[in-house]
């Protein structure tokens, strides 16, 4: 049984005709794009935009129609999936590298709709590391600056030379273990210059469907 | 009479023997590392980085020792220009386009030294336009969220062309006139998912050096 599948799906069904939606990218994403552009042929009529290559071309080749970010103000509605998530609807993402492109067309959309499996659902955020997107001067300094936060910063590789993100910046992976207090740790991340930006995206979702072993997608609200 | 120089070399003072400092950019800066290399000359022995490349190059020209950032965990001092600052030394920084690597540096040092002229000290800061730097994705959703602050955000142009930072970023420059309340100004601007960071110093800097046309040089401080 494929959870991503039947609770992608399910996050679909928020999208209404005439909806401006944000695409996300990653596994459960490519399942909302692949129904989306199902419910396309039978005469949804929306515009997309894609935080992503992958998603873009997924959503080209499905029929789903795109269009240029300048061209709209922002998005009714945008479906991403999520690293981990806590029952306040608190999120780290960034796994994918993604994170500052998913929270700008996060940020611009009236609703964001997270797809999750259960696994992704904790008490406490912090087991999956955070990842921090930062630029590459002094970045021993700002790598100092996270580890005087409690954590321990990794910087990601991709085939042993550093990830380099869409941006051009690095991503340090910031192993916590437990975020005790998500709000004071973003504004404590955010005084950091040289951090761009960080995977913790707080009051941003309004919606997460949850699929579940046994067959049943709950919805949370926030 | 050179006020800038005057300041600058005024500021110079607070360097002691043994001290990591940092080298800022700018008219201001310039007279600063000229007159550290005099004082290398006759025996001060530091070790300096700077914020550019044109500081580094002047720095290299007048004997000023360079140490790559890595080697250091942090600067003793910093001595640096501001565009605008009021008297509790807030300052606007950026004019130059740096401002992210100016604040990188100043973040890192345990005293960040201001060097001006008195035209440049204000009883409220927004006459000068605020830089914002941003990313290029969505850039104009970032520019709209930019406007909902009340400001007039002007893309930096060099040549007919975008100007690009040194991290490969634009700059907004914001028109805001007033800024009444920096504080906020800065929580609502580090809030939005785009920029990567912006031209306002609050609780930074520890001591400005003020250059006035009578050629008295007074020193305001935190």
């Amino acid at each position: 049984m494929n959870l991503k599948r039947i609770a992608a799906e399910k996050a679909v069904e928020f999208v209404e005709d005439g909806m401006k939606v944000g695409l996300g990218t990653g596994s459960t994403a490519y399942w909302a794009i692949c129904k989306l552009g199902e419910l396309v042929k039978e005469g949804l009529s929306i515009q997309a935009v894609a935080t992503s290559l992958a998603s873009e071309k997924l959503a080209q080749e499905h029929g789903v129609p795109l269009i240029p970010f300048a061209k709209l103000d922002g998005l009714d509605l945008t479906i991403d999936g999520a690293d981990e998530l806590d029952h306040q609807l608190r999120l780290i993402k960034g796994g994918g590298g993604a994170l500052l492109r998913e929270k700008i067309v996060a940020f611009h959309s009236k609703q964001l709709i997270i797809v999750a499996d259960e696994s992704k659902l904790v008490d406490t955020l912090g087991t999956f590391p955070l990842p921090v997107e930062i630029v590459s001067f002094a970045m021993e300094w700002t790598m100092d600056a996270l580890r005087a936060l409690h954590c321990k910063p990794m910087l990601r590789t991709d085939e042993e030379k550093l990830f380099v993100t869409d941006n051009g910046n690095y991503i340090a992976d910031c192993h916590f273990e437990v975020i005790s207090d998500a709000e004071e740790l973003q504004r404590r991340l955010m005084g950091i210059p040289g951090i761009v930006d960080q995977g913790l995206f707080l009051g941003m979702a309004s919606k997460a469907v949850i699929g579940h072993s046994s067959g049943h997608v709950n919805i949370l609200e926030r």
